[in-house]
């Protein structure tokens, strides 16, 4: 029975709705209900609950009657205060989302809406949506059920705090039909005195930021065995990590900064100071700033009792292995090897670490609780009774400039124990009787100019409801934000198929910098660090000459813009099942609004790299459902419940050296002339500083 | 005519209702509407506005018109950021106001509602009620105009953000007859593995933090000659602060902590870290915290430039000018001598500085500007578009250990200067005729303990409404927060006039500590250091024998607990009139329920010092009008418009040395020994460690 078919789709799609808000409030913007019973009411409204309902619901159209339960005893949950925070890097966090999960999977279909409305009103909302959310994806009887996105729920965590006064003024007097967007000012957390704000469009964006929470959503590092013990998941933690900062070192050459430098030695002050200057609604707590010069220091807070001497241990006792080519399994003692099969899988793992790591006794948990030692910078023994900073939260994490130095760091490691595999091969590369002959990049918009290899960069205003971070509040009301955004272009790829048969491959497409911040040529080694995964498909090549047309929308690598954003214009109130089809839940994925670098006014230019690997080695054999949803950025996020469909490395083909001739590589040329199934095209990427809408 | 007969009252009360809404939007709870001209709704809602006014005003039971003006220019304050921040330590926001006090100053009876109320919704908030509060006082037509009190009008300047959400669920789920009040913890701004946390019921309390804001707006260091050059105002700066940091002190041993030191090293780090939360209503962003061990920095900011090196030549330079005896006068070059008559308050305006300082080129702005240097610490050059932390904002400076370091130093200046004055005569001292024989105190409560000399204190819980940080919100909702108390009690003095005649005295009532945190006994230079004013009254004494009896409420530096808060279980809506009565705009002075130390449970031993002087000596000649409000405090804030009302240095007896047969005083004992007109009590303050209600 589909979730459509049981009627759990509208009770818990309402859930969902403005989480602050208690569950006898009305939903859909006054036209539905629940019918609560009586001892689903907490304590507050125990005596006056049947006249508050009544008295909201006058003019309901919808009434959602709940099942009567038993009285849950929810005392695990009292760690994590009503209106406190709820965090994946906290272990006890952790821990109790993990028992309430556990919770909502073992409900029966009928009493599964009950349950969680039960519960509602009587945990942490962040801990309430976080465990929801997870169950929904692994029940069978919701895992396609959509919901709306993060942003939607918790819009204090995406955006200047200071647009929520200007909203509820906007929204308390002005009608509906009669509200403007309140304007979300570019730049409001540092100003141009700070270098690192010039890549603050790249921290601060809504999209990047939901990509991280969905990301962590699908791949908790705590949990159910079944859900932590993804195919590759500690691959994919390197890779799509990697990938952000491989992105975020492209977008600062553009804005001319050095590449990130790794935070390496703990005991140096972090320069890069970070005022967020988000407020969370619920508690109206501010997230704490981390000053310019911050050091580091030992956490003992209640709920984390973490040493810099502990992250230096477990970094070296990580290096240790990697050098000498083997984990130490807990327990039994055994060697297990970091090979070129399962290495970086396992030492993704090790190094998040996730509950499948082989060892954390020994090898700790050193990017979490390093996540945990830079968030609680300002009060690290909670003398101050400060909560953590945005590094903390995966919701926030990525606008600190920090994340990228703490990332580029465990990026590090996972190279060096990429550089001790043995080199690519040319069998392990080459497709013998494909040539890949050319690449062209070309905007497809027609009012744009049409110049070939030119792609254009600019910037784009769109809108985000505030609604649900209006606790109260009058209804939606939309911030206008402004993110970059690219004219849609096309690859045109031409490939010759010798062979006298239909062949099978993967095309895979990578954005390569030829020049650093300064403007000198990067070298191959450098370069294969900051190649971006641009997309990667399958495609059948009749014999003889095929040319491939791609868009760039359908990159593997994001999620459309409609999936986060309301285009400017549309309508203010959208009606439940446009509601659901733009917002869906499976918000994992790069936002397609960020899919390009930044450029620059002249135009920078970048290698675009193409290559056609054989399907028959990359292929994954499983059964996929073409009626599941979100498929569309597996790059990233990998397809829901399934293996990573693509049986290569992650970052094949530049995840490590290759060698021809038994001679390592010495330019991307040299690299692409030895191949005939790849190909460099060469293109530019023209930014241009100025607003412009959405056709 | 009055203000209540031109009828500005009621207009200009509303205006300060709800600061954060417009003008159109309904006062008085629903009850009130203003009628306004058209020219008088702001951009936004221009061409919605008369459809606003009638949608929202469908219940209103009185309307006031208002008088069309013609549109006035406000260019000028577009400085100040219409939801941004405004401090009377910034020179800029401080021209700006004075032009705006003008401008309400000059306008004619007729048009002086008008032209507030046009100028509301078009300046930022806090500008416009300081400037409008301002006027409001020295005006002829409404001076004893009562107004609501700033934590009315601002309560999220004074309470823990995180009640707002809170109060906003209450308010929008309940109804008003059943709400409660939200409670606010105490000590949520630091745990108590912080020793200054001890000190926080003290720092963060509402009556303290409104009556600095009250003392600030009473006595402006710039603005119109008239405002700023009242009688003895840099006395009574020094004299209001010193008092300030001496009852710290008192605090500090009953919390066993040492006395403040002063901040007087500005490159040394101040180890005392501030973490605020509390968060702007207007803008919803926090007031910055200052980490641990902050290390001042040179500001370079739009609005101030200021170099530590500048606070240390100043600094340096007013010691010079203590240690030859005279200031330098600015433009003429002339010496004026720092006398026993006027150096106080000369003295007073070069620190602070005021507008009235003689040289402000030559001893520059050292108190405001050290009050900036510390609030911007956390971003010295406005890199990262942080606003100032607590300590640029009089409403909120004294919440933050380092205020009192820093008035500590600010203090010890006038100190030193005292100390170059020649000690005081017993011609200066004595009372020829008057013994005063004994002091004791004793509750009056009946049903607490009346153990004669033994004083009470414990915590009480006391409301103050939210509704205005609650913009566009419910109408009234209630936070209670726990103060400290203590029981009422009264003195019982005795006193022989010997002289056949009636005389009139000054009767002057100090509380003395006998100990420091450690439990040394304090040496008489410390003791003076120490008093604390506690009252200060004119006596009659008829001849023979008098007992004096003198109840604390009555105290000469308090204000009545009902000027700043709603007793617990009173009406939750008052009316008009009891909301006039209750909360007076007179709001400056100590809070009566902060007039005792807290003691320790044990019991903490003071000496109550009482010296009676000739009121021959103190009077000051002026005719002084019974009907005016709020003379009840007079010690810290003078009288309203008029002369402070008593002829002595400001602390005498305590201010400076004393010497009997050319011989400095030894002890407090000697001290009172040598005077007949004075007499010591003893007395011990037992703290319970319980809320007690309020009888």
């Amino acid at each position: 029975m589909s979730a459509e078919q049981s009627g759990i789709t509208d009770g818990i799609r309402l859930l969902f709705q403005r989480p602050n808000e208690p569950l006898f409030t009305v939903k859909d913007n006054g036209k539905t209900v629940f019918e609560l019973p009586s001892n689903f009411y907490t304590e507050r409204y125990e005596t006056i609950g049947a006249s508050l309902s009544t008295r909201i619901g006058e003019d309901v159209e919808k009434t959602i009657h709940l099942r009567p339960i038993q009285q849950l005893n929810l005392d695990f949950t009292k760690s994590i205060q009503l209106r406190g925070s709820f965090s994946l890097f906290i272990k006890s966090h952790q821990v109790i989302a993990g028992e309430l999960i556990k919770i909502f999977l073992d409900s029966s279909e009928e009493d599964f809406i009950s349950t969680a409305a039960f519960i509602k009103d009587r945990v942490n909302p962040y801990l309430f949506l976080y465990s929801l959310a997870t169950a929904v994806q692994h029940r069978n009887d919701t895992q396609n059920l959509s919901l709306p996105s993060i942003v939607q729920q918790f819009p204090d965590q995406f955006v200047d705090s200071s647009v929520f006064p200007r909203a509820r003024e906007e929204g308390s007097l002005v009608p509906a039909e009669s509200r403007i967007p309140i304007e979300i000012k570019m730049n409001f957390t540092a100003s141009d005195r700070e270098p690192e704000q010039r890549l603050a469009y790249f921290r601060e964006d809504i999209g990047v930021n939901m990509h991280h929470w969905h990301w962590h959503l699908v791949y908790p590092g705590e949990g159910p065995l079944n859900v932590v013990n993804k195919d590759r998941r500690g691959e994919l933690f390197y890779y799509m990590h990697s990938q952000l900062v491989a992105r975020y070192n492209n977008e600062r050459f553009c804005n001319h900064l050095e590449s990130v430098k790794p935070l390496n030695n703990f005991r140096e002050r972090i320069k890069e100071g970070y005022f967020p200057k988000i407020v969370r609604s619920l508690n109206n707590r501010a997230y704490p700033a981390r000053p310019d010069n911050a050091q580091l220091q030992d956490l003992h807070r209640d709920d984390d009792n973490t040493e810099i001497a502990d992250l230096e241990r477990w970094r070296d006792r990580i290096h240790q292995a990697i050098d000498q080519g083997y984990v130490v399994e807990q327990g039994t003692n055994q060697h297990i090897p970091l090979d070129e099969t399962n290495g970086i899988n396992i030492l993704g793992n090790v190094l998040e670490a996730s509950a499948i790591s082989p060892n954390r006794q020994l090898y700790g948990n050193l990017h979490n609780l390093g996540h945990n030692v830079i968030a609680y910078v300002h009060d690290p023994d909670g003398t101050h009774l400060e909560d953590y900073g945005v590094m903390a939260d995966v919701t926030t994490a990525m606008r600190d400039p920090v994340f990228y130095r703490w990332h580029a760091f465990i990026n590090s490691i996972c190279v060096k124990f990429k550089n001790t595999l043995r080199s690519y091969q040319p069998n392990e590369l080459l497709f013998e009787g494909v040539a890949v002959n050319s690449v062209d990049v070309q905007i497809t918009t027609q009012s744009k100019s049409t110049i070939p290899n030119l792609l254009l960069t600019y910037w784009q205003k769109s809108d985000v409801d505030l609604g649900a971070g209006l606790d109260f509040g009058p209804g939606n009301v939309y911030a206008q934000f402004t993110h970059l955004q690219h004219a849609p272009f096309e690859y045109r790829i031409n490939i010759t198929n010798d062979a006298s048969v239909p062949k099978q491959g993967t095309c895979r497409i990578f954005l390569i910098p030829k020049f650093d911040e300064r403007g000198e040529a990067l070298r191959f080694r450098e370069q294969r660090s900051f190649a971006v995964e641009m997309d990667k498909f399958v495609i059948n090549l009749n014999p003889g000459a095929n040319e491939i047309r791609r868009r760039s929308e359908q990159s593997s690598v994001t999620i459309p813009y409609e999936r986060s954003f309301r285009r400017i214009g549309s309508e203010y109130q959208p009606k439940n099942g446009e509601e659901l089809a733009q917002f869906q839940f499976c918000g994992c994925g790069w936002p397609q609004h960020m899919l390009l670098p930044k450029g620059t006014p002249a135009g920078t230019k970048y290698d675009i790299f193409v290559m056609v690997s054989s399907y028959e080695h990359d292929r994954v054999d499983q059964v996929l459902d073409s009626g599941v949803l979100c498929n569309d950025s597996f790059s990233f996020c990998g397809l829901r419940n399934k293996k990573y469909p693509d049986a290569r490395p992650m970052g094949y083909p530049f995840d490590k050296n290759s060698q021809f001739n038994n001679l390592d590589i010495g330019s991307l040329t040299e690299f692409t002339e030895h191949l005939t199934n790849a190909t460099l095209g060469e293109c530019s990427i023209r930014f241009t500083d100025a607003v412009i809408d959405r056709v």
